[in-house]
């Protein structure tokens, strides 16, 4: 089978994704495709997340486009890494980098957009630049063919998820945070939520509280996750995305 | 042409979306898929409508997945259910149940999840269990192959859509209600609205009425429609998916 | 490869669209599919931006399927167009147009309904019409082959994006207008907005000015973008799709 491409972008408007699979339908390319276009605007630590996730389930030999791009325009590099597993494809700026540190990294390229298009806009690399590198690595060729240009590992530009942190809120409103403990089912958490403390049991499912009640649990992503049954927790809480919250173990 | 997969949940979020294909993509399958992610969250309700309107226009031999699953994670079983024409993989609450008599069940399965994923998360099976068994089904193996357990067909838990019940309510605003009666064309009907009595008349097509009056018509899904030539019937009449209106004919 | 075809609509709903995708799997068409169901309710300006923008990335013979249709079930035709590089399929009410004209227009033909589907259902040509011929013409049948009947090319309804018209505002709330004049990095705008007149700058990419700030850049459309460095103008401004903008060159 051909090598999957996957796409995570915070474009959130199919407009921009049609664009996208416009420029691989034109390059005649026709293999597995996975698009995600629903990160929160600009968020690079969703986008990692997301990402890192995704890259959990995808086989070998993939690659991985990330595109949440701020400074799209500006003179941040676009980037190759290629790790043990994967490829990754998009802006230097630690969208791509939790996941590639996390399956071991090889080796870098610094991306020459001149060489990947005629005219490149300063606004949708995502477009004229990132889509096009990813066809031509899921094709098989290799970086120096389109004069990509080798970076340091040390050029690369690093996020990370810090422990609290929201990562994710789903559509039913469950928030994902990152957590690096262990959770023992049976054992509270206390949280800081709204300027109170709130005492919330940690469970194994959702249906264990009774509905509209607050829980906490290992998340499917493997993150701690606050929920409400058949509720949001997101809405309850006022949390939101990017945010650190503080949380005891009781 | 290798057999269509469709799944519809209450997702709404292209990242668990992702995930799915990144299961199929690992599984090496390529063969065709629908997805649709928008059933409203928790509705097993609008979720079996949107499977059934889906199953009328499929492919026979098509398997279709449908994860509106508010017990995950709790005892209640994941199945599989073999129609005249197609295939059903999902949650045992109902969803798949209007879908699969309709087509005339012919037998049930029990899905026995350890049999399909070393590691089940207790909050995503449509991840972890149902899309896998999508796909292997798709690929022409049999429940047996994968240890799921003959259920009696009486376990079923059944779920009817009502006449009156809204079962969608799409982008434009535009209220399906389920309707076994014939709809006359040039008749009114009286619907209670908001706590009034609003009379409604029947038309073949929305340009009949001017814009922003209401009409009811033979929608596309064989739903009687409640709807507002260019504008919005949902947010006129503050109707919700799930609800059962009081319908008369005149 | 198989002939793309490409989908744009105002549906909003993963639920239509998931029929169109069951009635191309139902016709054994498993070619390249672009589909983008988020243009705003009704808007066939914001349609034919959209189909156009699209058709300059799209391989020559592409079938491109606009259906921004209030005018469904009324006498409106249903048309396909042959340009110099594409077929254009969907109502005649202009979303097609500009497409067509820009590509150059070749002939037209009028859809016979009834030779496309037994049932026709008054709401939903997506699915019953537009969809098949779009397969038919994918798979390299001639309109004839199913009854089209050839129709003057002054039958065609046309429509303009007229300049300083808001054709799309994206996801990030950035405004994009239809401009003919040359922008000049460096220069400024002034836009009529909210009652007051507002000076712009022009400039490259949006972190030429500090987070918050109105610029206005050559959007990656060959529109004139209306911007706001990390913040949404569409939001600050309130502008709306469809509207049409004062802007002066100073």
């Amino acid at each position: 089978m051909k090598k999957l491409i996957t796409v995570t972008t915070d474009f959130g408007d199919s407009f921009a994704a049609a664009q996208l699979r416009a420029i691989i339908a034109s390059l005649n390319h026709n293999g597995p495709l996975i698009e995600n276009h629903d990160v929160s605007n600009f968020s690079v630590v969703e986008g990692a997340f997301q990402i890192m996730t995704l890259t959990r389930f995808t086989p070998e030999g993939s690659v991985h486009v990330g595109v949440i791009d701020p400074g799209v325009g500006s003179d941040r590099a676009g980037v190759i890494i290629r790790s043990k597993r994967s490829w990754f494809v998009g802006p230097n700026n630690g969208v791509l980098y939790p996941s590639a540190v996390s399956e071991g990294i090889v080796k870098a390229w610094r991306i020459q957009e001149s060489h990947i298009s005629d005219y490149v806009s300063s606004t949708f690399h995502g477009r004229d630049v990132f889509i096009k590198v990813a066809v031509y690595l899921a094709q098989g060729k290799h970086p120096k063919n389109f004069r990509s240009k080798p970076l340091a590992l040390s050029e690369l530009v690093s996020t990370s998820l810090r422990p609290g942190q929201v990562v994710h809120i789903d559509n039913y409103g469950n928030v994902k945070i990152q957590w690096d403990k262990k959770l023992l089912v049976g054992r509270q958490l206390l949280f800081r939520l709204k300027g109170k403390t709130v005492k919330i049991p940690v469970v194994k499912t959702f249906s264990e509280v009774s509905e509209g009640k607050p829980l906490a649990l290992l998340g499917s992503s493997e993150t701690l996750e606050l929920a409400v049954n058949l509720g949001s927790a997101a809405e309850k809480y006022a949390v939101q995305t990017g945010e650190i919250l503080k949380i005891k173990e009781l």
